[in-house]
């Protein structure tokens, strides 16, 4: 395997990123739990009037669209803004963003702003890259596969990575392509886990490259998943299982259960 | 037993409803949570920018005053005005609305916007209805059966279903009007476990018949804490044992274990 | 011992303080449920329209800087300026204070509204008393005997108490001061907990001396912490176990485990 999904683990432990997160309010508590777990330094800040500021000290930024409002769009593009102009990644969550005219006006707009990594189900991957999406609230209405066309394009027309995920996930820069097999069926029961997973992502490309740490990250939250899916008796179980086995999956176990494949 | 509230179980799953929620900040969460494990598909949307648009799109719509402010107050009385004019059901949790003069107002205003069902504990029933009520913050310092008079009288000046929950609640469209004594003396310690209940009512209503699905989502929600007091070693592992059996809960067991009888 | 914190815990669970909290958004869950499985009747009530009306009704208030806006801040000095003039005591968490010109902007402002305890990690209480502090966003980077000289500073100069919370705590009313042993390695891997800290020391100094009731509440967290290391597996399961502690800890426990010494 070209991508060595422990090594970026490790060097994300090792530096205990400090990753600013501007997201919903239905994700900020567990989003905050997971990162730190990982071994990251969440900080949720989204504030105009200190959101840009604090891009400029984070060594990541992240934007989740789940819960709009006119000022936290201020913060969100002041935050890009800053974020792009201090040399940090950021990745961009576009939650449900074909649902109405608010959001996909939003998602156009941080679009422009020069995203390092997008990161979404199927259904908002192709809405944001154009194309029509099913689009029912945040579920992945859509198969992964469908997505794959668009999410190269995206990547190709804006330079950046494409992280689509669902049962199988797809991740490009527009050239190189991998599917990432782990997971567990129980995962889309439970809120706000795709947008934990953007945080992480946030905290594996903070110093480490784009495509191979969003695959890392990938691997390891879906592994967390399987090891949290053989003793949850529900999703509030399985949540509480998963949060710990993000605290104890150690790189070597994380090189021996990733499901990494070219595409 | 005229209502089968195993029946509106098994509907709701097989609609897997988008329930949209304008709910306070406490419980956007597990509310969210509570309506995945039970099988709906929940999405809160809240900004003024967006509510109403997507009230249009929803099976069903929640409004809860816990945490208000200005500009949500004008997203909830335009999210309950789409929901009336598409003709979508929604449900209104009035949050300790007698505690200051910005609630007592907000409740009423949104009263006049035609909710099908109002739910709520006995202080705030009262209130709501114009009796004086005790009013400590969002417990429930009256006796549910010293509201009943005071829901009856909401429900049938308003042609509303009014659900009065507590240690036993009292569900009444006016007419009809039945007790439900499903439940455990721990739920009061776990913040909110009613604004979630009241997820679950929008959810049971969708596409189903306000009183009866009302019945149906109280006894479901009440057998699930009973199932979650027989393992729970305080309040957390309460809560986790909670939402694990919203989602084991099936319509059979909900028809053996509902305590449902005619007021 | 001069100071019986199993008393103050008694205390407090006979008089359930209703304690208004204005926090942040990752925070306002979490924390509500510390608050209830202790004993408290813990109110997230933050509107400007209200905050400062319900200020008068509460048996003490709290607030914490961790997420700000400017309507949040109008709200803030409303309520602590309601709260000084209706004798309430009210408890001040200066989160990452230091972080942006904004928040010291603010944690200025609020200190000049005569807290009755501050409650923060050694790098706030540091960045408060207006010393240099090492800042990277909440995390307790300085050590807390760093801090003690500012946090002593701090209690003199504004006539309050002080608590510096991390690995041992510091508490000081200028005169007087403790270090409590209490606490569990993993409680920093798990969000929110010292602003749940702040909403007990609230409920602690409800009707009770502000040093002492803040004391016993420390020790109280920081033994439920040792309950909950125990049996954890990882943050998840630590958090539930911890929240579990909460409630079933009772006064004698307290006495018996309190590590509570001169300082």
């Amino acid at each position: 395997m070209l991508i060595d999904p422990g090594h970026h683990l490790a060097q994300m432990r090792a530096q205990a990123p400090l990753v600013q997160n501007i997201t919903n309010y239905v994700a900020m508590n567990v989003m905050a739990n997971a990162m730190l777990a990982a071994g990251a330094s969440p900080a949720m800040v989204h504030a105009e009037e200190e959101a840009p500021e604090f891009a400029a000290i984070a060594a990541a930024l992240t934007i989740n669209i789940g819960t709009l409002s006119a000022p936290w769009v201020r913060s969100m593009v002041g935050a890009a803004g800053a974020a792009r102009d201090a040399g940090r990644p950021w990745v961009l969550d576009p939650v449900a963003v074909s649902a109405t005219g608010f959001r996909r006006a939003v998602g156009a707009q941080l679009l422009a702003l020069g995203p390092s990594v997008i990161r979404g189900n199927a259904s908002e991957i192709m809405a944001l890259s154009g194309q029509a999406a099913a689009g029912k609230g945040a579920d992945a209405a859509d198969e992964v596969t469908a997505a794959e066309a668009a999410a190269t394009r995206l990547a190709q027309d804006h330079g950046l990575v494409v992280a689509v995920t669902g049962p199988v996930d797809f991740v490009t820069d527009g050239t190189r392509a991998v599917r990432i097999a782990n997971g567990d069926p129980m995962m889309p029961r439970i809120t706000a886990l795709g947008c934990s997973l953007t945080g992480i992502v946030g905290a594996f490309i903070a110093g480490q490259p784009a495509f191979e740490g969003s695959v890392a990250a990938l691997a390891y939250f879906g592994l967390a998943g399987e090891i949290a899916g053989r003793s949850a008796a529900g999703p509030a179980s399985f949540q509480t299982a998963f949060i710990d086995a993000l605290y104890t999956l150690g790189p070597d176990d994380l090189n021996a259960g990733a499901r990494i494949t070219a595409a």
